[in-house]
């Protein structure tokens, strides 16, 4: 199993990073989390988008490598990979000891790559049961802590929020913003059905997700009724379907919210069979 | 020049940890920084209670190993250092890719080393002149963000914050919580004085640094009259004296704010001879 570290493949057992780099010592780094289908990386431009997005917001604007893609290539082939998970770590590398960065960067370049067979309507999904969902405490950090467009290796946040839903079934967190709207989930975007109307937390203290936006766009082209807003948790219990997105998961129902049966429904399956067809569309 | 990795003292050039290392992926790690004067670790019980305190934040109360003081000892010795920065991390070591922590943790520990001569009275300080602050527009989180008492690799609030300081003449950020009060420096905590008075921001989205107790510790001692407070950024501008301290700098003056000329004064030197003092009596 091979990984790509700073240009080169290598096995996975040998792929490090220094103790001194940034991405280490501060979670100074973006990433992004793909899936490739077939051999082809789904929506790779947009996911690059963001990855450049990111590292701008970091003040480290040339820190995307121009041959990223070729990487991520090169380490599909060398495992023989054509269903995969990939995820692009970009950290702005080894400097000095201060916390204050350096204008030039040398950053180290991670790919990870792992099998995921194809999920959707024509393969097995990766998620074994619909989502079990728990409110949590932690809130979503606002604007001005960190910018919510950015992906980055600072992910505490979610990490502690997941951590609240120790000694409950739940897998994964509902996480509302620092004025108890809801945001999203710790790893996922989360969409309700209300009267035959798609309702999702408005862009704000939560990470515009890119199966957001696919899924946003899909039920335009099916003529579903969009709606971005404002919720309180109790909107989701109360809803007629709800389901969670993200680039692993795809779209994914959400069984119960605080215990509150939801469940998806016709809306929810009409939106996975589009993505899945989008996934066949562009990449077999 | 040696580093100390997961129990072996280990070449600086390959001190490493996996990529898949939780503290790489996520920042999912507690981090110390201490002083080392005369081979002594400077309040060393303090660093390792807050230390203890970041794990159990995060939900890994048992990661700090036992023998962290020794794993030190070994590092300054084979380094030859008497007086040196010490930085301990302790991340979530390597476990599956799911953003949710498993329940056993296998930390990897990192003790970092480099030489620094003693600073205060008898010595030189590692800052060359008096600190030039700006205020900046990154806010530290709330409570319900991440818990202001975890002393984390989730660094980039704080890099934001040293960013928004390019093409300016300041070394440090003045950061607000998101109400505007003043919290704190990028990587120290902010004093001054007004009319005799010692004033400090209050606990709150502030790390409570361990040279911020012991200043209050010591002004307590000498009869200065103390106050921690809520404050704007104006407060510290208007100042008699002002300064920043955190483990690397103890006591460093503040030049100016925001281009305002405060500087340090009778109550910063007592408190920095005070300080060099308690160095004295407790390391050489």
């Amino acid at each position: 199993m091979y990984y790509h570290v700073d240009g080169d493949l290598v096995d996975r057992e040998d792929a490090t990073v220094h103790v001194d780099d940034r991405g280490f010592r501060y979670g100074d780094a973006a990433f992004e989390t793909c899936r490739a289908y077939g051999g082809e990386v789904f929506l790779w431009d947009r996911h690059r988008e963001r990855l450049a997005e990111t590292c701008r917001l970091l003040g480290m604007a040339e820190a995307v490598p121009e041959d990223l893609q070729g990487r991520i290539d090169e380490t599909l082939q060398a495992n023989g990979y054509a269903d995969a998970y990939i995820r692009v770590s970009v950290s702005r590398g080894v400097q000095s000891g201060k916390l204050t960065p350096g204008p030039a960067t040398d950053p180290t370049v991670v790919v990870y790559a792992k099998p995921l067979p194809r999920g959707g309507g024509d393969g097995e999904n990766c998620w074994e049961t619909d989502a079990t969902v728990h409110t949590v405490e932690t809130r979503r950090p606002p604007e001005s802590v960190l910018p919510s467009a950015a992906k980055t290796h600072n992910y505490l946040n979610g990490i502690l929020a997941r951590i609240e839903l120790r000694g409950t079934a739940a897998d994964e967190a509902l996480m509302c913003d620092t004025e108890g709207a809801v945001a999203e989930g710790a790893t996922s975007n989360v969409f309700f059905v209300e009267e035959g109307t798609l309702k999702t937390p408005a862009k704000g203290a939560l990470l515009p997700g890119i199966t957001r936006a696919t899924v946003l766009s899909l039920a335009e082209s099916e003529g579903i009724p969009v709606e971005e807003g404002r919720y309180r948790p109790a909107d989701i219990e109360a809803a007629d379907e709800a389901f969670l997105t993200n680039t692993t998961w795809e779209v994914r129902p959400i069984a119960t919210v605080d215990g509150t049966t939801v469940g998806g429904g016709e809306t929810t399956r009409r939106l996975s069979r589009a993505y899945d067809e989008l996934v066949e569309t562009r990449c077999y």
